[in-house]
């Protein structure tokens, strides 16, 4: 039996806290684009360094993104993921950056990244799915 | 130094045959959404199953959809993705479904999933990023 469990708002900022790769979606030019990107949590936002390509250009133009992290486990295939949806915008204040840059955190690419975006989640859900477990079942 | 390096038609289709999760991005309400599936080749094609939620929503709304698929190692921070953007469509005829039934593929969730869907890519497009080697820095 496979069951879906709903992970509760902490759990997900605890995952968050606890990986370094993620992947941020956006859209340009009406498609949508997955690109992966090293994160660092700065409070319960996400924050990671970029150059002045698509993803800034996503940030620019004010729209929200997505930003997932995901595991799983090769020989059972139980996996579990977190998706923040929220509003991204460059940090420019040069306290916030100092900040940032003492963070655990490297772009990426490496090159001229220097610019910082954060991720302010309007929404953070995750959810766990479990192999032969009782958990309560639910739609995706 | 660090180099970005893009990734042959060739490599990312061995790439996408070599893995089985991938995450599906899509927007729902102008929100983008990123969620985990596991997935098979069908062909170039990339194929799962999903249940009545919000993937195949954005599969009826004939929209294109992204799909990545990602990989790192811990210690260097090396790493690689492919991303596959294109128009994703539910496959309703029994002949096509019986070949994917066939794969080796499982959803992520069990349970009513039994809406199979379809992405074929317009654009495939990978990248590798490595440290400490002499390949070609490009912007991203």
């Amino acid at each position: 039996m496979t069951s879906l469990e709903a992970l509760s708002h902490e759990r997900c900022l605890e995952l968050l806290r606890s990986q370094y790769l993620g992947r941020i979606g956006f859209v340009i030019d009406g498609q949508p684009q997955i690109l992966p990107v090293n994160y660092a949590m700065l409070g319960s936002d996400v924050v990671f360094w970029t150059g002045a390509g698509s993803k800034l250009s996503a940030v620019d133009q004010n729209q929200a993104v997505a930003f997932e992290i995901d595991g799983a486990t090769t020989i059972s295939h139980d996996g579990w993921s977190v998706l923040v949806v929220g509003a991204a915008h460059e940090i420019v204040d040069n306290k916030t950056r100092e900040v940032v840059k003492a963070l655990s955190l490297r772009p990426w690419v490496a090159g001229a990244r220097d610019h910082v975006v954060r991720i302010t989640g309007q929404r953070i859900s995750g959810r766990r799915i479990s192999h032969n477990c009782s958990l309560t079942r639910r739609a995706s």
